[in-house]
């Protein structure tokens, strides 16, 4: 399992708390594809998308290749094993409360009603 | 499965992002505490444990009770599993990428050395 260095996971998990850079992630997901390609979609300037693109490069989740006058950005799907293995510590937590809550839903259909 | 809005996702990274809140959200994995016991192990003002817990609760990752002058804190881990369901898409992802290096390095042990 991969454990990220505090300041890896601050990078992680802030590069995944914006929508537009998490559906840059799965278009990237797909296939590699140039800044330009990666702000198509959005009214959002060149440098606006270069600017999300470096919030994924810091946490690790995208390596870009220089060809020419193009950058072509990948997805490194790594890190995201390391914010897994974070949250992992919880996953008790949260299906014990669901267990917890499927007791009382069962008790209470074995009730007569009111 | 759980699936969050996006902009519950936002706010659940955002929480996630801060080495400070992921503490808190440890020690209340333990048990409930007030926003002065939170702030104890910091050199930290109230006020600045208190905007820590905020950025928590805007993630729905903890309820505040108020008992008196107390506001007690309780963790919800509920969210972190919507955070999960949205890493599930990438697990297959990072499962592939470590396959493949398992079988180049398999490869290269079979191989004399130089």
């Amino acid at each position: 399992m991969v454990e990220l260095q505090p300041r890896q996971l601050d990078a992680v998990f802030h590069a995944l708390a914006d929508p537009t850079r998490r559906a840059m992630m799965k278009r990237l997901a797909a296939e590699p594809r140039s800044v330009g390609e990666l702000a198509a979609p959005y009214a959002m300037s060149l440098a606006a998308a270069s600017k999300h693109v470096k919030a994924l490069e810091r946490a690790g989740l995208v390596r870009r290749q220089v060809k020419g006058r193009t950058h072509l950005c990948r997805l490194d799907p790594q890190p995201l094993e390391g914010a897994n293995a974070w949250l992992s510590f919880y996953r008790r937590l949260w299906t014990d409360s669901f267990d917890a809550l499927d007791a009382l839903l069962k008790a209470e259909d074995g009730k007569p009603a009111p």
